[in-house]
């Protein structure tokens, strides 16, 4: 797609029918409505979790193909529940890094007395949670996790490329549509030598934004810093920031909040080589980076800019991301 | 497909080859680790939470599109994160018939002073669940249960068709790989009239059955009942087989094992109706039943069957569901 088709098809004309793009004065709550009562989403009485319709999961569907395709078949799919095994989540340091995102699950192992105070307890506001146990597993937060036991051990020269796509939770509750609690991470992971691992972040980022800008986004890119808790973790913020470690691609949703990081890509060094024993061919700890897409967040991104209308979409995105018909389920 | 067809098809040749069907006396334990060598599963190191390769997904899309075709366009497909909003979970009486099943989300939500408490008990094996707060959401443990507040208030004539895909959590570990902690569930939803839900009950049980024959699944039917808990579980679990309320569609997977079930048909009555407000047309307390599909169980029977070498299934079975090509992630 030339520029000159890319200016046409993000500067969308405007008109008054609800399912044609708001542009850029719409907050993300009128967006969140329009979305509701359009059918895409459903709401469910919590914020950022929601029902989506067909033609929406047809959009993610769309989204996620192109993505594999960038990936040129040199990397090999893994997919994964949505829940994480807990010794895989300890290793990644993330309850000392996001505790205030983490979904912890617990569960019940008592008998039919414990039931019964169990019951009681929460059905009159009492303390029942801690009649629960933890479980071996917690909700899985970013995809990449995952997939670092995999690596363990000796890579095979030139390191390993894998590509993973799961449900990723996040406490933090928004009426944002964009700030879903739940949502689908899709990575393109490399894990090997530490040029190989620079060098895929900085390709997977230039050919991430040219896809995005291939659909019709309008993206740009900052450095940027995952969100550390605590006093701690604005140490941590700033040394990432300086070492501009993690840039995201973003683009502008909703007029009450700044555009919107629809990807991002990630060196992580040897932070994941480190704690899951992952070494280089050579035998030194392997380094690795991720290139991230949002499928949720892409998803709105492009409802926003070319309506909630899909078939009315420019005829050129409908037709490369194959969206004449519906996806089944 | 015919009945000689099928015959052909589940009496496939046995021989020495690995990715050949292992045939009916592979213990679970045996049929996992010749998952695993295969790479169609990775071990994440709990029982019941799997990696699954771009191999294993295609045959669970393919499944996925089966069922839906079995709908017949008549179902309105709406897909939920693997999370149920905890309102909804309450709801459906689920802490009281099925505590050990569940996975609660909890949350942290405390100062840097509580989260040096936290990764100190955490690290130390104290008792750290004490710090976190439920969340607003549970992992969801069936996948119609997200659906019924969809249909709340009154319902047009005839009823409505629902079908939705999730993701399951049921706390359950086994080196059994048909007994998976979190595993995908297709249902076909309907919810109105009794006579309507028994019909669709009764109809989706049938196709279904038949939809798995043709696959080349040896099946058979039996009532069934939902695993209540304890003593007043005992006495649900009478009830429920009496009322003949489920009925299982079962299959043999491993030699351990009993036949497993990779559906079943329910007539649930008014009990999701009456707490989630349904009314039929007419005014009436709504009834439901729902036809579920066990993707990852349905998969798995599938390549126990006709073997772990995709490629060599036979044709009629690979035309049908598209095999040719392996799915991109």
């Amino acid at each position: 797609m030339t520029s000159a088709a890319l200016d046409t098809v993000t500067n969308h004309s405007q008109s008054g029918d609800p399912s044609l793009p708001g542009g850029l004065h719409e907050t993300s709550v009128e967006f969140r409505d329009r979305l509701f009562a359009a059918g895409l989403l459903h709401p469910t009485g919590v914020d950022g979790i929601y029902g989506r319709s067909a033609t929406y999961e047809g959009i993610v569907e769309a989204v996620r193909d192109e993505v594999s395709s960038l990936g040129g078949g040199r990397f090999e799919a893994v997919h994964f529940p949505p829940v994480l095994a807990r010794p895989v989540f300890d290793r990644t340091g993330y309850l000392r890094s996001f505790p205030d995102l983490m979904g912890s699950v617990h569960i019940f192992q008592g008998d039919d007395k414990n039931h019964a105070e169990l019951v009681k307890r929460y059905e009159t506001g009492g303390d029942w949670g801690g009649i629960l146990a933890p479980a071996d597993v917690v909700l899985c937060s970013a995809a990449c996790h995952a997939v670092y036991p995999i690596c363990t051990g000796r890579l095979p020269p030139g390191g390993r490329r894998l590509e993973v796509l799961g449900h990723c939770f996040r406490h933090e509750p928004s009426p944002d549509p964009a700030r879903m609690q739940s949502f689908r991470m899709h990575e393109l992971v490399y894990v090997g030598e530490p040029e190989s691992a620079l060098a895929h972040r900085d390709a997977g980022l230039a050919d991430g934004v040219r896809l995005l800008s291939e659909l019709g986004l309008d993206m740009n890119t900052e450095v940027a810093n995952d969100p550390f808790f605590g006093r701690l973790g604005a140490i941590l913020v700033d040394a990432q920031l300086e070492e501009a470690a993690k840039i995201e691609a973003v683009t502008p949703i909703s007029s009450d909040q700044k555009p919107t990081a629809i990807m991002s890509s990630n060196y992580a060094r040897d932070y994941f080589g480190i704690p899951f024993a992952i070494e280089t061919a050579d035998g030194a700890v392997a380094h690795s980076s991720c290139v991230a897409f949002g499928l949720d967040r892409i998803t709105l991104a492009l409802l926003h800019t070319h309506g909630l209308a899909v078939e009315r979409w420019p005829e050129e995105v409908r037709i490369r991301m194959s969206l004449s018909t519906p996806s089944p389920i």
